[in-house]
Protein backbone atom coordinates (compact mmCIF):
# COMPACT_ATOMS: atom_id res chain seq x y z
CA UNK A 1 0.00 0.00 0.00
CA UNK A 2 2.55 2.97 -0.48
CA UNK A 3 0.79 4.64 -2.87
CA UNK A 4 -1.58 5.23 -0.35
CA UNK A 5 0.41 6.70 1.88
CA UNK A 6 1.28 9.32 -0.52
CA UNK A 7 -2.39 10.38 -0.40
CA UNK A 8 -2.35 13.66 2.35
CA UNK A 9 -4.99 13.01 4.81
CA UNK A 10 -5.62 9.31 3.89
CA UNK A 11 -4.90 7.67 7.27
CA UNK A 12 -6.23 4.34 7.17
CA UNK A 13 -4.70 2.17 10.07
CA UNK A 14 -3.17 5.17 11.62
CA UNK A 15 -6.38 6.46 13.14
CA UNK A 16 -7.70 5.16 16.87
CA UNK A 17 -11.10 5.98 16.60
CA UNK A 18 -13.86 4.44 19.13
CA UNK A 19 -15.83 2.14 16.79
CA UNK A 20 -19.42 2.44 17.49
CA UNK A 21 -19.65 -1.52 16.87
CA UNK A 22 -18.07 -4.64 18.21
CA UNK A 23 -17.05 -6.95 15.89
CA UNK A 24 -19.85 -9.15 16.77
CA UNK A 25 -22.56 -6.29 15.75
CA UNK A 26 -20.79 -5.70 12.68
CA UNK A 27 -21.54 -9.52 11.50
CA UNK A 28 -25.01 -9.19 12.86
CA UNK A 29 -25.24 -5.96 10.65
CA UNK A 30 -23.31 -8.10 7.86
CA UNK A 31 -26.23 -10.89 8.02
CA UNK A 32 -28.69 -8.48 7.69
CA UNK A 33 -27.53 -7.27 4.55
CA UNK A 34 -26.76 -10.31 3.69
CA UNK A 35 -23.69 -9.97 3.06
CA UNK A 36 -21.67 -13.76 3.12
CA UNK A 37 -18.03 -15.49 2.10
CA UNK A 38 -19.65 -15.18 -1.48
CA UNK A 39 -20.02 -11.85 -1.26
CA UNK A 40 -16.33 -11.21 0.19
CA UNK A 41 -15.17 -13.28 -3.02
CA UNK A 42 -17.03 -11.25 -5.55
CA UNK A 43 -15.84 -8.15 -3.75
CA UNK A 44 -12.23 -9.26 -4.12
CA UNK A 45 -12.70 -9.52 -8.22
CA UNK A 46 -14.61 -6.08 -8.35
CA UNK A 47 -11.33 -4.50 -6.59
CA UNK A 48 -9.34 -5.70 -9.53
CA UNK A 49 -12.29 -4.74 -12.02
CA UNK A 50 -12.01 -1.43 -10.73
CA UNK A 51 -9.11 -1.28 -9.81
CA UNK A 52 -7.36 0.84 -13.12
CA UNK A 53 -10.91 2.51 -13.96
CA UNK A 54 -10.92 4.46 -10.73
CA UNK A 55 -10.06 7.66 -12.63
CA UNK A 56 -13.54 6.68 -15.16
CA UNK A 57 -15.49 5.81 -11.71
CA UNK A 58 -14.63 9.51 -10.48
CA UNK A 59 -15.42 11.30 -13.65
CA UNK A 60 -18.77 9.57 -13.44
CA UNK A 61 -19.38 10.69 -9.35
CA UNK A 62 -17.85 14.08 -9.66
CA UNK A 63 -20.00 15.01 -12.47
CA UNK A 64 -22.98 14.13 -10.41
CA UNK A 65 -21.99 16.08 -8.02
CA UNK A 66 -20.77 18.87 -9.64
CA UNK A 67 -24.02 19.10 -11.87
CA UNK A 68 -26.32 19.16 -9.15
CA UNK A 69 -26.20 22.51 -6.92
CA UNK A 70 -27.43 21.45 -3.66
CA UNK A 71 -24.60 18.32 -3.64
CA UNK A 72 -22.01 20.70 -4.98
CA UNK A 73 -23.17 22.89 -1.85
CA UNK A 74 -21.20 20.79 0.42
CA UNK A 75 -17.60 21.40 -1.23
CA UNK A 76 -18.41 25.42 -1.17
CA UNK A 77 -18.59 28.00 1.91
CA UNK A 78 -21.04 30.91 0.74
CA UNK A 79 -21.54 29.22 -3.13
CA UNK A 80 -18.33 29.35 -4.22
CA UNK A 81 -16.85 26.05 -4.17
CA UNK A 82 -13.27 25.04 -2.76
CA UNK A 83 -11.42 23.44 -6.03
CA UNK A 84 -8.39 22.51 -3.60
CA UNK A 85 -10.94 20.39 -1.02
CA UNK A 86 -12.36 18.72 -3.88
CA UNK A 87 -9.46 17.46 -6.06
CA UNK A 88 -7.30 16.58 -2.15
CA UNK A 89 -11.19 14.47 -1.26
CA UNK A 90 -10.93 13.20 -5.06
CA UNK A 91 -7.78 10.91 -4.31
CA UNK A 92 -8.91 9.47 -1.19
CA UNK A 93 -12.46 8.68 -3.03
CA UNK A 94 -10.42 6.84 -5.02
CA UNK A 95 -8.41 4.64 -2.72
CA UNK A 96 -11.83 3.81 -1.26
CA UNK A 97 -12.91 2.25 -4.14
CA UNK A 98 -10.41 0.35 -3.99
CA UNK A 99 -10.44 -0.67 -0.13
CA UNK A 100 -14.08 -1.39 0.24
CA UNK A 101 -13.45 -4.30 -2.19
CA UNK A 102 -9.90 -5.27 -0.70
CA UNK A 103 -9.49 -4.57 2.91
CA UNK A 104 -10.71 -7.21 5.50
CA UNK A 105 -13.23 -5.57 7.40
CA UNK A 106 -11.77 -5.82 10.74
CA UNK A 107 -11.05 -3.36 13.59
CA UNK A 108 -8.62 -1.14 11.32
CA UNK A 109 -11.60 -1.04 8.92
CA UNK A 110 -14.34 -0.05 11.39
CA UNK A 111 -11.76 2.54 13.24
CA UNK A 112 -11.43 4.11 9.36
CA UNK A 113 -14.65 3.90 9.02
CA UNK A 114 -15.92 6.01 11.84
CA UNK A 115 -12.81 8.36 11.18
CA UNK A 116 -15.03 8.93 7.27
CA UNK A 117 -17.96 9.09 9.20
CA UNK A 118 -16.66 12.44 11.58
CA UNK A 119 -14.93 13.81 8.61
CA UNK A 120 -18.91 14.11 6.86
CA UNK A 121 -19.86 15.51 10.02
CA UNK A 122 -19.68 18.87 11.75
CA UNK A 123 -16.94 16.80 14.20
CA UNK A 124 -14.32 16.99 11.54
CA UNK A 125 -15.46 17.74 8.41
CA UNK A 126 -12.73 20.51 6.37
CA UNK A 127 -10.12 20.06 9.11
CA UNK A 128 -7.84 16.97 6.96
CA UNK A 129 -7.68 19.75 3.72
CA UNK A 130 -8.65 22.73 5.77
CA UNK A 131 -11.06 23.66 3.60
CA UNK A 132 -13.31 26.54 3.50
CA UNK A 133 -16.83 25.06 3.18
CA UNK A 134 -19.82 23.69 4.54
CA UNK A 135 -19.75 22.95 8.35
CA UNK A 136 -21.70 19.50 7.65
CA UNK A 137 -23.11 16.94 5.10
CA UNK A 138 -26.39 16.14 6.02
CA UNK A 139 -27.12 12.43 6.91
CA UNK A 140 -30.29 12.46 4.21
CA UNK A 141 -28.14 12.82 1.20
CA UNK A 142 -25.53 10.64 2.73
CA UNK A 143 -28.06 7.89 3.03
CA UNK A 144 -29.68 8.60 -0.73
CA UNK A 145 -25.94 8.43 -2.46
CA UNK A 146 -26.22 4.18 -1.61
CA UNK A 147 -28.13 5.15 -4.97
CA UNK A 148 -25.80 6.51 -7.57
CA UNK A 149 -22.61 4.69 -6.08
CA UNK A 150 -24.68 1.46 -6.69
CA UNK A 151 -26.14 1.68 -9.96
CA UNK A 152 -23.51 3.81 -11.56
CA UNK A 153 -20.71 1.18 -10.83
CA UNK A 154 -22.40 -1.73 -12.58
CA UNK A 155 -20.89 -0.17 -16.31
CA UNK A 156 -17.35 -0.30 -14.39
CA UNK A 157 -18.46 -3.84 -12.91
CA UNK A 158 -19.20 -5.29 -16.84
CA UNK A 159 -16.17 -3.64 -18.92
CA UNK A 160 -13.53 -6.45 -18.43
CA UNK A 161 -15.77 -9.09 -20.05
CA UNK A 162 -17.10 -10.98 -17.27
CA UNK A 163 -20.41 -13.08 -17.85
CA UNK A 164 -23.65 -11.36 -16.47
CA UNK A 165 -23.86 -13.46 -13.75
CA UNK A 166 -20.52 -12.94 -12.63
CA UNK A 167 -21.37 -9.34 -13.02
CA UNK A 168 -24.36 -9.71 -11.05
CA UNK A 169 -22.27 -11.15 -8.40
CA UNK A 170 -20.09 -8.38 -7.67
CA UNK A 171 -22.92 -5.60 -8.21
CA UNK A 172 -24.90 -7.34 -5.56
CA UNK A 173 -21.88 -7.69 -3.63
CA UNK A 174 -20.71 -3.97 -3.97
CA UNK A 175 -24.44 -2.92 -3.02
CA UNK A 176 -24.00 -4.79 0.46
CA UNK A 177 -20.79 -3.52 0.80
CA UNK A 178 -21.68 0.45 0.14
CA UNK A 179 -24.81 0.28 2.05
CA UNK A 180 -22.87 -1.46 5.55
CA UNK A 181 -20.54 2.05 4.63
CA UNK A 182 -23.71 4.16 4.75
CA UNK A 183 -25.60 2.53 7.75
CA UNK A 184 -21.65 2.89 9.41
CA UNK A 185 -21.24 6.65 8.58
CA UNK A 186 -24.87 7.33 10.22
CA UNK A 187 -23.42 6.80 13.37
CA UNK A 188 -22.37 10.28 14.72
CA UNK A 189 -25.36 11.62 13.38
CA UNK A 190 -27.85 9.77 15.22
CA UNK A 191 -28.85 9.87 18.93
CA UNK A 192 -27.34 8.22 21.71
CA UNK A 193 -28.95 4.28 21.96
CA UNK A 194 -30.89 5.10 18.79
CA UNK A 195 -28.34 4.20 16.57
CA UNK B 1 -59.12 1.87 -1.09
CA UNK B 2 -61.98 0.73 0.35
CA UNK B 3 -60.22 -2.73 1.77
CA UNK B 4 -57.06 -0.84 3.17
CA UNK B 5 -59.31 1.40 5.79
CA UNK B 6 -60.21 -2.90 6.87
CA UNK B 7 -56.83 -2.90 8.22
CA UNK B 8 -56.52 -2.01 11.96
CA UNK B 9 -53.91 0.58 12.78
CA UNK B 10 -53.70 1.24 8.89
CA UNK B 11 -53.77 5.40 8.66
CA UNK B 12 -52.94 6.56 5.53
CA UNK B 13 -54.06 10.08 4.85
CA UNK B 14 -55.91 9.91 8.18
CA UNK B 15 -52.10 11.29 10.13
CA UNK B 16 -51.31 15.10 10.55
CA UNK B 17 -47.80 14.49 11.01
CA UNK B 18 -45.21 17.48 11.02
CA UNK B 19 -43.56 16.27 7.87
CA UNK B 20 -39.40 16.39 8.22
CA UNK B 21 -39.17 17.33 4.44
CA UNK B 22 -40.90 20.23 2.36
CA UNK B 23 -41.97 19.12 -1.22
CA UNK B 24 -39.31 21.07 -2.37
CA UNK B 25 -36.73 18.68 -0.59
CA UNK B 26 -38.12 16.02 -1.33
CA UNK B 27 -37.83 16.46 -4.87
CA UNK B 28 -33.74 17.41 -4.11
CA UNK B 29 -33.84 13.91 -2.56
CA UNK B 30 -35.37 12.25 -5.31
CA UNK B 31 -32.69 14.41 -8.00
CA UNK B 32 -30.23 12.35 -5.13
CA UNK B 33 -31.39 9.03 -5.51
CA UNK B 34 -32.20 9.21 -9.70
CA UNK B 35 -35.56 8.84 -9.08
CA UNK B 36 -36.78 10.29 -12.98
CA UNK B 37 -40.86 10.23 -14.35
CA UNK B 38 -39.64 6.87 -15.91
CA UNK B 39 -38.36 5.49 -12.43
CA UNK B 40 -42.55 6.73 -11.79
CA UNK B 41 -43.99 5.07 -14.38
CA UNK B 42 -41.34 1.59 -13.50
CA UNK B 43 -43.25 1.73 -9.87
CA UNK B 44 -46.67 1.70 -10.98
CA UNK B 45 -45.91 -1.36 -13.12
CA UNK B 46 -44.27 -2.93 -10.42
CA UNK B 47 -47.45 -2.12 -8.54
CA UNK B 48 -49.31 -4.59 -10.80
CA UNK B 49 -46.98 -6.87 -10.92
CA UNK B 50 -46.88 -7.49 -7.40
CA UNK B 51 -50.63 -6.79 -6.38
CA UNK B 52 -51.62 -10.46 -6.41
CA UNK B 53 -48.08 -11.58 -4.63
CA UNK B 54 -47.82 -9.34 -1.26
CA UNK B 55 -48.80 -12.85 0.17
CA UNK B 56 -45.45 -14.46 -1.08
CA UNK B 57 -43.38 -11.80 -0.70
CA UNK B 58 -44.52 -11.56 3.09
CA UNK B 59 -43.54 -15.20 3.55
CA UNK B 60 -40.21 -14.21 2.61
CA UNK B 61 -39.21 -11.19 4.59
CA UNK B 62 -41.23 -13.06 7.62
CA UNK B 63 -38.87 -16.39 6.54
CA UNK B 64 -35.96 -13.59 7.05
CA UNK B 65 -36.76 -11.86 9.77
CA UNK B 66 -37.69 -15.08 11.93
CA UNK B 67 -34.68 -17.07 11.15
CA UNK B 68 -32.68 -13.78 12.78
CA UNK B 69 -33.06 -13.70 16.35
CA UNK B 70 -31.61 -10.48 16.31
CA UNK B 71 -34.54 -9.06 13.98
CA UNK B 72 -37.30 -11.58 15.33
CA UNK B 73 -36.18 -9.82 18.75
CA UNK B 74 -37.71 -6.14 17.81
CA UNK B 75 -41.26 -8.18 17.81
CA UNK B 76 -40.58 -9.39 21.19
CA UNK B 77 -39.91 -9.03 25.02
CA UNK B 78 -37.70 -10.80 26.95
CA UNK B 79 -37.20 -13.16 24.10
CA UNK B 80 -40.56 -13.72 23.69
CA UNK B 81 -41.83 -12.82 20.11
CA UNK B 82 -45.60 -11.12 20.34
CA UNK B 83 -47.55 -13.22 17.77
CA UNK B 84 -50.05 -10.96 17.37
CA UNK B 85 -47.87 -8.30 16.89
CA UNK B 86 -46.18 -10.35 14.19
CA UNK B 87 -49.57 -10.44 12.28
CA UNK B 88 -51.30 -7.36 12.63
CA UNK B 89 -48.26 -5.38 11.31
CA UNK B 90 -48.29 -8.15 8.49
CA UNK B 91 -51.33 -6.83 7.15
CA UNK B 92 -49.74 -2.93 7.10
CA UNK B 93 -46.58 -4.17 5.30
CA UNK B 94 -48.83 -5.84 2.46
CA UNK B 95 -50.38 -2.11 1.85
CA UNK B 96 -46.72 -0.47 2.21
CA UNK B 97 -46.05 -2.44 -0.97
CA UNK B 98 -48.85 -1.30 -2.89
CA UNK B 99 -49.20 2.13 -1.59
CA UNK B 100 -45.11 2.61 -2.49
CA UNK B 101 -45.92 1.72 -5.90
CA UNK B 102 -48.75 3.39 -6.58
CA UNK B 103 -49.00 6.60 -4.20
CA UNK B 104 -48.08 10.21 -5.14
CA UNK B 105 -45.33 11.16 -3.30
CA UNK B 106 -47.01 13.97 -1.69
CA UNK B 107 -47.87 15.52 1.08
CA UNK B 108 -49.89 12.87 2.57
CA UNK B 109 -47.57 10.21 1.61
CA UNK B 110 -44.66 12.44 3.49
CA UNK B 111 -47.00 12.72 6.17
CA UNK B 112 -47.55 8.58 6.46
CA UNK B 113 -43.68 8.16 6.03
CA UNK B 114 -42.83 10.06 9.21
CA UNK B 115 -45.82 8.24 11.30
CA UNK B 116 -44.38 4.98 9.95
CA UNK B 117 -40.59 6.44 10.89
CA UNK B 118 -42.06 6.73 14.84
CA UNK B 119 -43.72 3.74 15.06
CA UNK B 120 -40.19 2.32 14.47
CA UNK B 121 -38.86 4.89 16.61
CA UNK B 122 -39.47 4.76 20.80
CA UNK B 123 -41.79 7.66 20.40
CA UNK B 124 -44.75 5.47 18.80
CA UNK B 125 -43.73 2.04 18.44
CA UNK B 126 -46.10 -0.88 19.90
CA UNK B 127 -48.70 1.76 20.43
CA UNK B 128 -51.00 0.95 17.58
CA UNK B 129 -50.89 -2.53 17.77
CA UNK B 130 -51.00 -2.69 22.19
CA UNK B 131 -47.46 -4.78 21.76
CA UNK B 132 -45.42 -6.53 23.99
CA UNK B 133 -42.34 -5.59 22.38
CA UNK B 134 -38.89 -3.79 22.25
CA UNK B 135 -39.41 0.05 22.74
CA UNK B 136 -37.28 0.86 19.35
CA UNK B 137 -36.06 -0.41 16.57
CA UNK B 138 -32.23 0.63 16.11
CA UNK B 139 -31.40 2.78 13.11
CA UNK B 140 -28.90 0.62 11.43
CA UNK B 141 -31.22 -2.40 10.68
CA UNK B 142 -34.16 -0.02 9.05
CA UNK B 143 -31.03 1.31 6.91
CA UNK B 144 -29.35 -1.80 6.13
CA UNK B 145 -32.98 -3.63 5.38
CA UNK B 146 -32.62 -1.40 2.55
CA UNK B 147 -30.33 -4.71 0.99
CA UNK B 148 -32.88 -7.34 1.58
CA UNK B 149 -35.96 -5.76 0.69
CA UNK B 150 -34.36 -4.70 -2.75
CA UNK B 151 -32.60 -7.89 -3.85
CA UNK B 152 -35.39 -10.26 -2.76
CA UNK B 153 -37.55 -7.95 -4.40
CA UNK B 154 -36.28 -9.52 -8.39
CA UNK B 155 -37.55 -12.59 -9.04
CA UNK B 156 -41.68 -11.49 -8.20
CA UNK B 157 -41.10 -8.68 -10.21
CA UNK B 158 -40.27 -10.87 -12.93
CA UNK B 159 -42.76 -13.51 -12.25
CA UNK B 160 -45.11 -12.00 -14.65
CA UNK B 161 -43.04 -12.27 -17.79
CA UNK B 162 -41.84 -8.98 -18.56
CA UNK B 163 -38.68 -9.08 -20.40
CA UNK B 164 -34.86 -8.24 -18.72
CA UNK B 165 -34.80 -4.58 -19.54
CA UNK B 166 -38.38 -4.16 -18.21
CA UNK B 167 -37.61 -5.93 -15.14
CA UNK B 168 -34.57 -4.47 -14.83
CA UNK B 169 -36.27 -0.69 -14.87
CA UNK B 170 -38.78 -1.81 -11.98
CA UNK B 171 -36.47 -3.05 -9.93
CA UNK B 172 -34.12 -0.14 -9.92
CA UNK B 173 -37.26 2.21 -9.34
CA UNK B 174 -38.15 0.03 -6.52
CA UNK B 175 -34.47 -0.02 -4.97
CA UNK B 176 -34.74 3.74 -5.53
CA UNK B 177 -37.86 3.82 -3.57
CA UNK B 178 -37.24 1.76 -0.85
CA UNK B 179 -33.89 4.32 -0.65
CA UNK B 180 -35.91 6.92 -0.39
CA UNK B 181 -38.19 5.59 2.45
CA UNK B 182 -35.40 4.47 4.63
CA UNK B 183 -33.92 8.09 4.34
CA UNK B 184 -37.15 9.49 5.63
CA UNK B 185 -37.35 7.29 8.53
CA UNK B 186 -34.25 8.02 9.46
CA UNK B 187 -35.50 11.32 11.07
CA UNK B 188 -36.50 10.85 14.51
CA UNK B 189 -33.53 9.09 15.33
CA UNK B 190 -31.21 11.75 14.06
CA UNK B 191 -29.56 15.18 15.98
CA UNK B 192 -31.93 18.19 15.19
CA UNK B 193 -30.23 19.84 11.72
CA UNK B 194 -28.13 17.25 10.94
CA UNK B 195 -30.85 15.27 9.00
C1 LIG C 1 -22.49 6.55 0.79
C2 LIG C 1 -22.25 7.83 0.60
C3 LIG C 1 -20.86 8.43 0.47
C4 LIG C 1 -19.66 7.82 0.26
C5 LIG C 1 -19.38 6.33 0.09
C6 LIG C 1 -18.65 8.84 0.26
C7 LIG C 1 -17.28 8.65 0.11
C8 LIG C 1 -16.33 9.56 0.54
C9 LIG C 1 -14.93 9.28 0.74
C10 LIG C 1 -14.27 7.94 0.48
C11 LIG C 1 -14.35 10.40 1.22
C12 LIG C 1 -12.88 10.58 1.61
C13 LIG C 1 -12.64 9.89 2.94
C14 LIG C 1 -11.25 10.12 3.50
O1 LIG C 1 -10.98 11.24 3.98
O2 LIG C 1 -10.41 9.17 3.44
C15 LIG C 1 -15.38 11.40 1.31
C16 LIG C 1 -15.22 12.69 1.75
C17 LIG C 1 -16.12 13.69 1.47
N1 LIG C 1 -17.37 13.51 0.91
FE1 LIG C 1 -18.31 11.79 0.76
N2 LIG C 1 -19.27 10.04 0.47
C18 LIG C 1 -20.60 9.84 0.58
C19 LIG C 1 -21.56 10.82 0.72
C20 LIG C 1 -21.30 12.16 0.48
C21 LIG C 1 -22.27 13.17 0.18
C22 LIG C 1 -23.78 12.98 0.10
C23 LIG C 1 -21.60 14.32 -0.01
C24 LIG C 1 -22.22 15.66 -0.36
C25 LIG C 1 -21.96 16.20 -1.53
C26 LIG C 1 -20.19 14.04 0.19
C27 LIG C 1 -19.16 14.96 0.14
C28 LIG C 1 -17.91 14.73 0.71
C29 LIG C 1 -17.01 15.76 1.18
C30 LIG C 1 -17.25 17.27 1.18
C31 LIG C 1 -15.88 15.09 1.69
C32 LIG C 1 -14.68 15.69 2.39
C33 LIG C 1 -14.93 15.62 3.91
C34 LIG C 1 -13.81 16.27 4.71
O3 LIG C 1 -13.90 17.50 4.96
O4 LIG C 1 -12.85 15.56 5.10
N3 LIG C 1 -20.05 12.72 0.48
N4 LIG C 1 -16.57 10.87 0.89
C1 LIG D 1 -36.44 -0.11 5.04
C2 LIG D 1 -36.70 -0.84 6.12
C3 LIG D 1 -38.07 -1.20 6.60
C4 LIG D 1 -39.27 -1.14 5.96
C5 LIG D 1 -39.56 -0.67 4.54
C6 LIG D 1 -40.28 -1.56 6.90
C7 LIG D 1 -41.66 -1.62 6.65
C8 LIG D 1 -42.61 -1.61 7.66
C9 LIG D 1 -44.00 -1.31 7.49
C10 LIG D 1 -44.66 -0.99 6.16
C11 LIG D 1 -44.60 -1.34 8.70
C12 LIG D 1 -46.06 -1.07 9.03
C13 LIG D 1 -46.30 0.42 8.96
C14 LIG D 1 -47.70 0.83 9.40
O1 LIG D 1 -47.94 0.80 10.63
O2 LIG D 1 -48.51 1.17 8.53
C15 LIG D 1 -43.57 -1.68 9.65
C16 LIG D 1 -43.74 -1.82 11.01
C17 LIG D 1 -42.83 -2.48 11.79
N1 LIG D 1 -41.60 -2.92 11.40
FE1 LIG D 1 -40.64 -2.33 9.79
N2 LIG D 1 -39.69 -1.88 8.08
C18 LIG D 1 -38.34 -1.69 7.93
C19 LIG D 1 -37.38 -1.97 8.89
C20 LIG D 1 -37.65 -2.75 9.99
C21 LIG D 1 -36.68 -3.44 10.79
C22 LIG D 1 -35.17 -3.43 10.59
C23 LIG D 1 -37.35 -4.09 11.76
C24 LIG D 1 -36.74 -4.97 12.81
C25 LIG D 1 -36.98 -6.25 12.83
C26 LIG D 1 -38.75 -3.80 11.58
C27 LIG D 1 -39.79 -4.22 12.41
C28 LIG D 1 -41.03 -3.62 12.43
C29 LIG D 1 -41.94 -3.61 13.55
C30 LIG D 1 -41.69 -4.24 14.92
C31 LIG D 1 -43.07 -2.88 13.15
C32 LIG D 1 -44.27 -2.49 13.98
C33 LIG D 1 -44.03 -1.09 14.58
C34 LIG D 1 -45.15 -0.64 15.50
O3 LIG D 1 -45.05 -0.95 16.71
O4 LIG D 1 -46.11 0.00 15.00
N3 LIG D 1 -38.90 -2.98 10.50
N4 LIG D 1 -42.38 -1.84 8.98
Amino acid sequence: MSESHAIPGYAYGNVSQTTPLSLEELDLLKQTVLFSPEDERFLHLAGEVLGDQTEAILDVWYGYVGSHPHLLHYFSLQGQPDGHYLSAVRKRFGQWIIDTCTRPYDTAWLAYQQEIALRHHTTKKNLTDDARAEPIIHLRYILAFIVPLTLTIKDFLAAKGHNAETVAGMHAAWFKAVTLTAVLWSYPYVHTNEF
